[in-house]
């Protein structure tokens, strides 16, 4: 949008003329599959991976979107919610099975200080906090996983105090009653990003019962991600992770 | 029931006729007001106070409910839920206004040693704290209150973790997120009666939030009551505080 | 915690230098395998079992959180929410398969005189209530088993009146309309702790119905935990049961 | 419908044209009062009163309705949730204010040998109860009145199952918990009539776990009207308490 | 319980002990078989099937409760909710695969005149009709099926208007949006029993959006029964059909 | 849009300088109120009112707003959700009270042939009928009021029969139950607007009921619009109303 | 309807007996099967295919169905939710595996020059869509599909900006967020039908957020349709795009 | 914590006792109210004003609460939730009457060089914004409020793009269907926060129509906090732009 003027200064130098100009405003800054349109320049311009979310497609779909978006010229390509099956028949560069992760490309260092750290209140919990934390590792970040943390078992929690309230960024994974948000959400003085986790039964009603929990945490800082949003909380926390700039 | 064979014997030796003992077996243990039949046989039997859910009823009603209880050699008849305007209407021993809790007859002494503790997450759960503890204080219990001490700031809690670990049972309020059982179960041996709260707002759901948390707590020996049920939580903390007998 | 003074006592005394005691302060109560921090304190303190939550766990996982807790001095470890399939992979000491219990270790006996009386509406809802029987069974308990005397045949439940008007702690398990805790919870003097089970179908809504209507019951002393959680109240009631100490 | 053929016939035999047999056939069986449409066959037709629900209309247009059925023959209607206030405003025959219910013309007297029996769990489910019980007793029913007889007293209400073995249809009508229509349906061999009411807090949520736990009845011959139905469940119980026909 | 003075009486004569008649106070209405108590007094004094609930009960289970019904004197037993499978592995003497409904013991013949008038909006509600419709007929009715008549065609419905005037109890079966309940609830004069069918999908939820319809149904004389409960409608159906006496 | 080429040729030929068109292309068609940026493009384009939503928003702010569109051209600005109270202190060229709408400027006449059918299911429904008919009378539409044909008295609905299968768009509006959609899509063959409200009480759920029941209506050609919204029906009823073209 | 008069004319000058006419009137339009009862009078009367449902039927009954449906002279006969392995039993003109749809007898052509505009949210919405677009077809529309066009990259959307404002009506498909339907609903001045899809995980609680987003959609002219209902869409759209009429 | 071996160095030279050491480590980082635990600490470490919940307190208990942190050193006291009334019987610095919020002490300056950029859906959100601008001016951040830019509207949220893509941290406030988020976070390369908020009526039940739009929002970097919750959205946000240091 901020070449707008550079634009219309080639049409009235006569650089380029009207109809190219129209073509060019018009230009898609996505390839279009019919069945998907995927985005090719946030990646590029960004020189971060792009992200497919690969339930609910074909592997011949998610092999085409990958394949548009290589041409583009993205480096890395993350496939996220990919099933085992599914993995095993595309031809990827890596895969992440409890974080259910392709890569195509390049597998990318940590270019920036900070670390994110990822608790999760129990041992269910680690598909979501693996992919969340292969998320974050993917998008250049440095990941410290605190497991089982729970806070039936708060001392469990608070012999991490250290790791926690000198956090950038901090993950909070729970399940059934979520209440490790709050507490940690309480210890620490950065953003909290909570993920419920469907992990519980009965009344945890697949997720509903953390998600309400961390959304009425009254420790300030904590915002919330859908159930088992690993790849989201990853995602944001690798933003807020990268304010201040790459190494 | 342990007296029908009595009733029966006495029938063999012609002390009563089996009219009468027919009667006998179909007498009503409580008084039929026809709005109300008031039970009037636990109260005497037990020797513990009798109560009147005083929502839903007119100050009439209460007072007849309350006289027929009296009668029927009630000492103490507690009314709950009983609107500051309703409770000026009638004659009462005493009146608790934050617990919304009014008493005709004796008010009774502690007759057991031990004291059920009674936290809360914040200043609003103060309510349904109080309706908590002036129940459990009517039904001979000492209590040791211990408000605002919500897990967003974990120190407040763990400042009284003594009082936590040597306690014989604990009621936990907390409205919003209601991660306070949790904690305070992992950190206790005794039975946590958690009591969700209505206090909050948006996705609080008037307490619903609470109540999933509390219901999913990973933390073992916790049960949960109705939201803002501060009576059930106090009669049933004194029914587990009395387990070992009276003074 | 009440060991602080004496470690402080120590540091003066020139016994173990600060650092050791900042050591020993830190020393953490629990094994950290990475996936899973299993607490190994409160099982040796107390000398009761410790219990590991089956269900999202692999095989592998389960053995290497048994095995720490084993090496930590634990003599007896329960498994919940084990299926039969993951059991055989296992070589326990003992398998309930309708309770879906797995142990290692010793089976211990009762340790002290109170029974646990569990009863449930239906023959459906065995699978919670053994659930509930063994684990009150491994904590030291006897169990009174009154299973299918549901409230639509309310003389199944009344011909059992002696037992549970002399019950020290009942546990009332019910699926579809969960109305067996009220009625239990009337004709009791003890503490009623309700488990709604998922038996039913329709407007059972997975057992929230039996949930809602423990919730609300109008009889006093009973208390709710989330659905189909026989260990939780199996574990529950044998605090109860234990208060006034083991044999 | 079945006077089609008749009609048919005049038409064939000359007595009225196609016109008017097309006319008749359209007549329309009520008044279109443009806002309104009351029903005017039914009532003459059967000989019952017509009924009017009070509630989002205004007084001008009940009296405008209430007109419409009277100068159509109808010599009772009844009009439902009637506030008092609306109520003082209209010149009406009689105004049941517990039950909010008004009538204008005829009171009829019971025209049938049987009775309607009303099972109230408590005090504060009387507003329906009567709602139930007047709409009966207008429809021409004697109506026996049991109120207050919850489950967690089981003893008041076996002290009434004589009334509920021998009755021809059943209301059981109950807050909180709902458990009521499942004790009375395994008792009584007849039609139960179960009305959930709104009556309770937290986690009744307005009615909702009273009207699950009655839908869920593991009880036979219980079926469920809406939440405070009570107008819904007289008539249903008058059109069973009838079969077999009018003195 | 109008024994009581028979039994009294004996006791004054001598006919009987008192220890007799305590235990003849006592004697079980039902056989213990551990995991279930089955009612063996209501099918015996009321000459009527007793019925199983097949669904979370093993084959062996449901044989020994039908092997002691029977033996109670019970000519026929009848078991609900029962997979083909688990059908095949018992022998019975009649399997209906539709109802999935099995039978030991003699196939009633109606002893009634009346005729259980059963209709449903569509093809996909036929099961639970037919469970409707062969409980009924098991308990000795005429039953009319009248299926495929859902209101969005509503001549399908208008073409049997003589059928519902003239019924004597009606089934009104639906899913989707239960609109069938109140269309017909609208043009009959008996009792309207409407089950809710779990047939649909999105916004139905599982039968959710039926069930609300049929309980607003401003059609008077409806009322709801479990979603898909047919077995609960067929038998509540036969109750109001037998009112009057069998033939 | 289909204007940058128009604008690149006045850039090419120098008629107006990059810069002028830049601001151009960005020229906003709305005023910025700073609370409020109302649209003044589209119905100065389109030559139809613009509309106010009044909830939520003072007497000044609807004052300011409807200033803005009148400056920026608009002849009649209509505004919804609008009390009385704040009506009052408007100064208004018209205000409909059922209807709670108010408006500025020219009251507009018919302007094409076809005309909306508005049906509601009872006289409660009124005041969301009236919304939607003024507004379909504000833009332009004639509109025909059928008024309490609710499903339960299926004859008043088939009397207009006519009507309906005439119809070019249809309105469709109910509480309770909401069954009017289907049956009415049934007969209909032009698109019909559910429109569900919260008129009812217990189950309907503030007219969840009526939705969820219209949004599973097996009738084809029913759309549902949100809750009590008649302007949104009215709107979109005006739309396909005007297909084909204006007078 | 409007065929009453002949028919009483014919009565009249005694071309048909009373008893004839009679059966006329009551002359069934639909073809009964006992298990279903196909309309057969839509179709031929408007000349448009007749729809079967598919879920839930057998391939027997649909069969059944269809043959009725082509004997009665429907051209086309339409099988919506059709699994590929009923199709596969079944010998039908054509199947749409992505739709799930089959096809008995002429695949119609366009009949009518506007189009149908599909929009999707994603890729994973595909097979909603093509329910839609196979619908809209087979109902003799042109369709032009825009997939893959979700609010998260608005400038998918907006590269479509003039198919979008130039539409006659308008399919917008999306689950997750649903947030297409209320930007497309503001780009474009037709009717745009908001198709909810059960697409997502989490907090989509199968569709439902898509769901409540469409509803409370802030644009004016939007409508929804059940959840995943890509056929009532493609439908409606149909009646919206053939007004005016056939070519 | 950092602290503790600087106080058993101490112990260890003798500068202080065992006693006084342990006395240190309970020292409570909170003043006792009583009926609140005000946090002293962390806002005099950090520099930041420490907020009341105003919602559920009387003035009374606020005031003192305000006066414990100020006694404690606290600079700035916010307060939260605070009605018009109780505002103005406290004696405040200043009240912000649409954000509800009021404040004692200083008033402080923006510390940090970036904005926070806040926008909102519709007027009717002002409140929630407002809360969130005050609280995040209130904590030192510099605001752009861009309020009125629904996606109904998309061209009134284009023409912001500028501001929206170089935001270091954006705050999107929406009702009804929420989709403000998900377009916004598609345009941003900062983190969103989403709050829903509870404008709307009917299917937006009080926000979660909004709440669940946005949890499943498809652009990545949008985390959501409680309906209504624009004070822990300005904290947040406020925490984010923070970040890399005040100035």
């Amino acid at each position: 949008m901020s070449d707008i003027r550079d634009l219309l200064e080639k049409v009235r130098s006569g650089e380029i003329s009207p109809e190219e100009a129209e073509a060019q405003l018009k230009l898609k800054p996505f390839v279009d599959l019919g069945f998907a349109k995927p985005d090719t320049h946030r990646g590029v311009r960004q020189g971060v991976p792009e992200v497919i979310y690969g339930a609910g497609k074909t592997p011949e779909q998610i092999k085409q979107i990958a394949d548009a978006l290589t041409e583009a010229g993205q480096k890395t390509v993350i496939v996220t919610r990919l099933d085992a099956d599914k993995a095993s028949a595309l031809d990827m560069t890596k895969y992440y099975d409890v974080a259910r992760i392709g890569v195509y490309g390049e597998i990318p260092s940590p270019d920036t200080d900070g670390s994110v750290v990822i608790l999760t209140g129990g041992t269910s919990d680690l598909p979501v906090a693996e992919e969340a934390a292969v998320t974050a590792e993917l998008l250049g970040n440095n990941v410290t996983r605190l497991y089982d943390v729970g806070v039936a078992g708060i001392h469990r929690l608070l012999a991490h105090t250290e790791e926690i309230m000198n956090a950038k960024v901090i993950i909070a994974i729970a399940g059934m009653e979520g209440a490790l948000a709050s507490v940690v959400g309480g210890l620490a003085d950065c953003p909290v990003i909570a993920v419920p986790t469907s992990v519980g039964y009965g009344a945890s009603f697949e997720g509903l019962s953390a998600l309400l929990s961390m959304l009425n945490s009254c420790a300030s800082g904590v915002s919330v991600v859908n159930i088992d949003n690993g790849f989201g909380a990853g995602y944001l926390a690798s933003m807020i992770n990268h304010i201040g700039g790459k190494n």
